[in-house]
């Protein structure tokens, strides 16, 4: 048995095609992509607020399920396409995941995400 | 203390009243649902990528957080309902919860899902 | 090593700016906000359903992920500020998160989150 993670990336959504495209050259096949809005106060920075919601940028959040393919594999694809090193590169969360079913087949788990 | 779990449901959104429906005959009386993009490669399917946001297919994303009600019993019946054999029919995560707390009484976990 | 942790609130979205600032006051100064459909049926409550779909409400979605700062301060903050005593309040999920990176900086966890 191995393990399932999920990576969650919150980006920009002018990257995310080309996200998508490498991606897949190191073995992701399947994701599910939304439209979000970020909120992020850079620490340091005065900030005088008047409407925080006016704050709010427009992202997309990518959600990959793995198993085969190693989860640093893909921090490392999305830190090298999305570092900009301006404000707004986004943020990569990893957590974990219990089991994954495929509808169509019934398969499980690490058949289920090849 | 009974444990909590995610299930989360990607699928097809025509199928969404009928599953809600199922899913309510089985004693799930909450649910979040979202509109979102699937992308998925066909294991096997020669595949000439020229625009993968091109392929990009608008779904529907279901969340339930259970603990009463099995996990298996959700899934068995999201099977039943989701399943037509064809390419597209979608997947089922399931994930660790630690608290739920519902907002306008203040009851935790398994009181908060009731 | 802190342990993260992700905290989702799903509630009404004429509260999203009041419970953004009080978080800002409580030091979270990232989130993420998406728009979702809650359905829920209230316990006890007789409910002839015709179509389930009309009874969903847009929601907001707001997701956080803590380290440094207090789930419980989250928690409490959202509760204060979220609680009308009415139906459609809302709920809070909390779950655990391994691992946390800001691409710009190539940080992580603790560091990413501040």
């Amino acid at each position: 048995m191995s393990a399932m993670t999920k990576i969650e990336i919150i980006t920009r959504r002018e990257k995310l095609e080309e996200l998508m495209e490498r991606l897949n050259d190191i073995g992701i096949n399947g994701m599910t992509i939304s439209d979000v809005l970020g909120y992020g106060v850079q620490m340091g920075h005065e900030h005088y607020i008047r409407n925080m919601s006016a704050d709010l940028r427009a992202k997309v959040k990518l959600e990959i399920v793995v198993c085969t393919v190693p989860v640093q594999d893909v921090v490392d694809t999305a830190m090298r396409v999305l570092r900009t090193g301006e404000i707004g590169d986004g943020k990569i969360f990893v957590s974990p995941v219990s089991k994954v079913y495929k509808v169509r087949t019934g398969e499980e788990d690490r058949e289920a995400l090849l």
